[in-house]
C-alpha cells in the first residue's frame, strides 16, 4: 500500500491490457508530433540550444510516468518556467555559453530537490499561498513578456532584456538591422499559426474528416509551418541572406550530465529555483486537477511534487532545463484518448528517435518559426480580464492583480511574483487587523440574531451585543478594545455587553489581554461582560487561561439564550445558574431545552 | 478644535491651575532627581558621552509636553531604545569617538521623522503588528543583554559584543584584567540597590515616615549609592587605582546640533531607526495607557506618535539620542501626584540646572555604580513566565515569544524583535490555511445548531451541515474542496449540503473559484449546495460575482430555516420560494415569521 503511494506506476501498471496500450499508444504518437516544435521553440525561449528542448522531453517524460498521479500530464519545457529561466540564468551566463547550459542544469536540479523536499515534507499546501488572481496576473504578463521577447527573432534582429521596458528599448535601438526576409518568413508563419487556431479544424471538417481526425489534423498546424519554411529556406538558401536559422542539430540520445553544486552557484539560485519550482507546481497540479475531475481520478498534491521532482532531476541529468507540467500538450494527450502515464513513456520513445533521426531535417529550420509558435501559443494565456473580474469582485484582490502584472512586466517576473504573494498577505492582514463588527438584535419570531443595521430587530436598552466578525488575533486585538469603547459611550444606561462569537475562529495571547482589558474596564464601570457561541476550539483555548475566573459575566451557548437571560432573570434563572456551572465546559442539552421552553412560556 | 488635537496642550492649558500647578512641582522635584542617575546611566548604556543622557532628557521631555496626549508620561533615554541604539550604531562607529555621537544623532532625527510620518498618516495600528508575547519576550531578552552588557563595568574589564554569546567571549577573553577594586564597588551598589527596591521603603516607614513619603524615600536609593560611591573614589584616589569613573562632563544647556543626512548613513540606519520607533512607541504607548485607564483619560495612539516623534527630533537637535516613554520613571511621576504634562517643563528646567551646574559633582563617580544602576532596573523587565503562560494557551504564540527570545539573545536586537514578527504572522498563515470544520446538528429543543462531536444533536441522513470556521480566502481555498469531499464522502445517500457561514468574514476571488468548483462537482453527482448564514458584507461580495446564479441550492438566513426546508420541503414551501426570491438581498424578517410559524404548527 505504502509504496504504490510513493510507486503509482505499481498501482496502474498491475492492471494495464490492450485497451489501455491502444489509448495510450494513439495519443503518444501525436503528443509526439505535437511536441517536437514545442520543444525546440521552448529550448529557444530558455535560450538553451534546440536540442535541450527535447532532452528535457526524454528523462522527464519517463520519470513523472513511475511517480506521478495525473494519467494525462505531459510533462516537459514550459512557456512560463522556461521564460523563468531565462531570466535567472540570463543574470549568471551569456546565453549561447557552456556556462549558461551549466547554469540551466543546476537550477533543474535545485528546483527537483526543492520539489521533492516539499513532497517528502508534506508542503504542497504552501502553493496555495499563490492566489488565484496573482497566478492569473502572472500567467497573463509572462504570456506579454514572453512574446516581446520573441519579437527580435520574428524581426530578425538583436535585442536583450528581462523585462518589458528594456525589450522595448532594445528593440528600437535595433531598429534600422530588421531583415525583410526574416520579417516576412516569421509574419507568415504567425499569420498562418493564427489561423490554424481557429480556422483549420472547420477546412478539415468540410473536407470531410471526422471530428476527432480534424481535432488531431489541426494540432499539425505548427509542424506544417515548420516544414514549409524549412523548406523555403533550404531551397531560396535564405540563410545566405541573413535568415537566422538552427544549425547544426547533434544526432544522439541525451547525453549523461551531471550539474554543478557549486555553492556560488546554489545560492544565485536559490531564490529563482524556489520560484520555479512553485510556480510550475501550481501550473502543473491545476492542468493536473482539471483533466482528472473530468474522470473522477484523484491528483495527490504531495506525490504531484514527487512526480515533478524527478522529471525536474531527470532533466539536471540528461542535458534539460526546468520543466513542468504543461497545458496545451496534456489536454492533446487527453483529447487523443489517453489512459495511463505509459503514454508517456511511448512520447518518451518517440521523441528519442526524433533526437536521433530527424535533428538533420531541422538543420533549415528558421528561428522565426519557432518564435511564430512561441507567440501563437502565449497570446492564448494572456486574459486582462482577471483585472476587471477582480475589480468588481474586491479592491484587496485586484491590488494583487495589479501589482502582480505590473511589477512581471516591469520588473520582471522574480520580483512580479514575490510582490503579489506579499500584496495578497498583507492586504489580508490589513483588512484583518480592522475587523467588522455589528450590534445584533433578534429577528423577530426567530431565535436569530442579526445586524441592526441591515435587518429589522429587536434589541434592549441595557444590553449591548457585538457581534466580531473576525478572529481575534494581534493585529485586531487592541481595535476591539476601542471600538467596543465607541460602541458602548453611545448607551448611557448600559448594564450588560454580550461579545457574539460565532465567527471568532481563534483567540491568541494577544486578544486574550485585550480581552481581559476589556472586563477589567467594564468592571470598573458596572457593565458586566458575557459572550456567547463560543466555539469549541476557542472555549478549549480559554479555558487554559484565567479568563473565565475573572469574567464578570457568563458564557452562553446561544445568543437567544443570552437574551432570554438578560431580558427577564428571574425566569431565566435555572438556565443562568446552569450557565455558569457550564463557564467552560461544552454544556448539556438539558439547560438549553429548559431555555427553550421559557421561551415558550410566558 | 482641530488645532488642540494636534496641540493637546491648547486643551489642558487653558484650564491650569494653582492645584495642578502644585501636583506637578511636586512630581517634577522628585522625577528629576531620579532622573540624574538613569540619565547618565542609560548614556552609558547607549555608548555615548554622561551628558547626552540628561540632553536626551531636557528637550524631548519639553517637546512631549506640547504635542504628547499621555498626563504622567515621562520621556527620555530608556533601557530597551539605548540598547538597540548601541547596537545600531555601534555597527557604524567606535563609541566614544565624533562619529558615534554623530550617528546617533541622526537615528534620532530618523526615528523621530518616521514617527511623526507615522502619525501624521495614522498608521499607528501597524503597532499592533507586534503581538503581545513577542513584545514581552523581546523585552525580556533585552533586559538579559543589557544585563550582561554591564557586567564590564562592575568588573571594570573592557569586553564588547551585541549578542550574549559575543558579549561571554568578550568577558571569559579579559577575566584577568578584572580590577578588584571596581569589583568590589560594583557588586556593593548592585547588592545595595537590590536591598533598596524591597527594604528601603519599610525601613523608612518603621523610622516614622508616612506611606508616600516612605514610598518617594525609596526612589532616591540610586542617588545615594551615587554620592556614597563618588565620594569614596574621591577620598581614596580610587581612580589612580584603575576605577573608571565619568571624568570630565561639560557645564552646559544642550547644544544646539544639526544631524548629518548623508545619504549613506540614513540608508545604513533606517532599518535600526523603524525597529526603535516601533519598540518606542509601542513600550510607551502601553505604559501610558496603562496609567490613563487608572484615571479614565484617553490616549490617542496618532498623535502619541507626533509626540514621541515631535521628543526625538528634540533629541536629535540638542546634543542627545533616541528617546521614548519610560516604564519606572512615569509611574513614579504618576505616583507623584502629576496633573497635566507641565510636570514634563518643569522636570526639564531642574534637568538644565543639574546641566549647568552639578555637572562637576559626578567627575568621580564611577561607572560601576552607573552599571549596577542598570543591571538592577533591567533585571525588572526579565520574565521568563511568558514562555511558560504562551505554553499553556498556545503553540503559536510559544513559537513566536521562544523565536524572538532566543534571536533577541544570540543574534542580535533587530533580528530579534523581525523574526518575533515574521513568526507570528506565519503561524497565523498556517493555522488558517487548514481551518477547523465542524459537521453540524440541531441542539434539541432549539433553533442552535453546535458541533456533531460535541454536543448531543439532531441532524438528518440525507443533509450534511458542515460549519466552515474562517474565512475563506487564499491559503485555504483548496483545502475546503480537500475536506469537503472527505465529508461528503461518508454519506452515500447524500442529497443536500450546506455550508453554514456565521463565521467566515470573508470570501476571495480564490474562494469564489473554489466555491464554484465544489458547486459544479456536487451539482455532478447529484448533490444541491446551499449556504446559510452568510454575512451582510459576505453577501454583498458574493452579489458581486456569478456565483449566486449558478448555485444549485439555495441561501437560508439562519441553518434553522436550512433545515426546516430540507426536512419537509412540503411544509416549508413557502420560505423556501421565498428564500430563492431573496437569494443575495437582505432577507425581510416577514418570510423568516413564517418559518418560525410553521416550526410551531405541524
Amino acid at each position: 500500500m505504502s509504496l504504490s503511494r510513493y510507486f503509482p506506476i505499481l498501482d496502474w501498471g498491475r492492471r494495464y491490457d490492450r485497451t489501455a496500450l491502444t489509448g495510450d499508444a494513439v495519443a503518444a504518437v501525436i503528443v509526439t508530433i505535437m511536441l517536437i516544435p514545442q520543444s525546440l521553440a521552448y529550448a529557444l525561449l530558455a535560450g538553451m540550444p534546440p536540442e535541450a528542448g527535447i532532452y528535457a522531453s526524454i528523462a522527464p517524460i519517463l520519470l513523472y510516468a513511475i511517480f506521478g498521479t495525473s494519467r494525462a500530464l505531459a510533462v516537459g519545457p514550459v512557456a512560463v518556467v522556461s521564460l523563468m529561466t531565462a531570466a535567472a540564468v540570463g543574470n549568471i551566463a551569456e546565453s549561447g555559453t557552456a556556462g549558461y547550459v551549466a547554469a540551466a542544469l543546476t537550477l533543474a536540479a535545485l528546483s527537483g530537490a526543492m520539489l521533492l523536499a516539499l513532497g517528502l515534507l508534506r508542503l504542497g499546501f504552501l502553493a496555495n499561498f499563490l492566489s488565484h488572481p496573482v497566478i492569473a496576473g502572472f500567467i497573463t504578463a509572462s504570456g506579454i513578456l514572453i512574446a516581446a521577447s520573441q519579437l527580435r527573432h520574428i524581426l530578425g534582429i538583436e535585442a536583450e532584456g528581462h523585462t518589458l521596458l528594456e525589450i522595448a528599448k532594445s528593440l528600437w535601438a535595433h531598429l534600422d538591422e530588421v531583415n525583410v526576409i526574416t520579417l516576412a518568413l516569421g509574419a507568415s508563419a504567425t499569420a498562418f499559426l493564427y489561423w490554424v487556431r481557429g480556422g483549420l479544424k472547420p477546412l478539415l471538417r468540410r473536407a470531410g474528416l471526422g471530428p476527432r481526425a480534424a481535432d488531431i489534423g489541426a494540432k499539425t498546424g505548427p509542424v506544417l509551418a515548420i516544414v514549409a519554411t524549412t523548406l523555403a529556406v533550404w531551397a531560396f538558401d535564405l540563410e545566405a541572406r541573413g535568415v537566422a536559422i538552427v544549425g547544426e542539430v547533434p544526432q544522439s540520445l541525451p547525453p549523461l550530465t551531471v550539474p554543478s553544486v557549486s555553492p556560488e552557484l546554489l545560492r544565485q539560485l536559490a531564490v529563482p529555483a524556489l520560484l520555479i519550482s512553485i510556480i510550475g507546481f501550481v501550473e502543473s497540479i491545476s492542468v493536473a486537477q482539471t483533466l482528472a475531475a473530468k474522470k473522477r481520478q484523484r491528483i495527490d498534491p504531495d506525490q504531484e511534487l514527487i512526480g515533478l521532482g524527478a522529471a525536474n532531476m531527470g532533466a539536471a541529468f540528461t542535458g534539460g532545463f526546468p520543466v513542468t507540467g504543461g497545458f496545451s500538450r496534456s489536454v492533446v494527450n487527453y483529447d487523443a484518448g489517453v489512459e495511463t502515464p505509459a503514454a508517456g513513456a511511448f512520447t518518451a520513445i518517440g521523441l528519442a528517435l526524433a533526437a536521433l533521426f530527424l535533428t538533420p531535417l531541422i538543420h533549415y529550420l528558421p528561428k522565426a518559426t519557432l518564435a511564430a509558435t512561441i507567440i501563437v501559443a502565449v497570446l492564448s494565456l494572456v486574459d486582462l480580464s482577471i483585472l476587471t473580474r477582480a475589480w468588481t469582485f474586491s479592491r484587496a484582490d485586484f491590488a494583487a492583480v495589479s501589482v502582480t502584472i505590473l511589477l512581471t512586466l516591469f520588473a520582471g517576473v522574480e520580483l512580479g511574483v514575490t510582490a503579489g504573494v506579499v500584496t495578497s498577505i498583507l492586504v489580508h492582514l490589513y483588512k484583518t487587523s480592522r475587523p467588522h463588527m455589528a450590534v445584533v438584535g433578534r429577528v423577530s419570531g426567530t431565535e436569530h440574531f442579526r445586524n441592526v443595521l441591515r435587518h429589522e430587530v429587536e434589541t434592549q436598552p441595557h444590553v449591548l451585543s457585538l457581534r466580531v466578525d473576525e478572529s481575534l488575533y494581534f493585529p485586531n486585538a487592541r481595535y476591539l478594545e476601542d471600538q467596543l469603547g465607541a460602541f458602548a459611550a453611545d448607551k448611557p444606561d448600559l448594564t450588560d455587553v454580550v461579545l457574539m462569537f460565532p465567527a471568532v475562529n481563534e483567540v491568541d495571547l494577544s486578544a486574550l489581554e485585550s480581552l481581559e482589558a476589556i472586563n477589567t474596564r467594564l468592571r470598573d464601570a458596572g457593565i458586566r461582560l458575557h459572550l456567547s457561541e463560543v466555539k469549541g476550539p476557542v472555549m478549549d483555548r480559554l479555558q487554559r487561561s484565567h479568563f473565565l475566573d475573572e469574567l464578570t459575566g457568563e458564557i452562553f451557548l446561544s445568543q437567544h439564550e443570552a437574551e432570554l437571560h438578560l431580558r427577564n432573570p428571574e425566569a431565566a434563572r435555572a438556565p443562568a445558574s446552569s450557565g455558569v456551572a457550564a463557564k467552560g465546559a461544552a454544556r448539556s442539552a438539558e439547560s438549553l431545552r429548559s431555555g427553550g421552553a421559557s421561551r415558550n412560556g410566558p
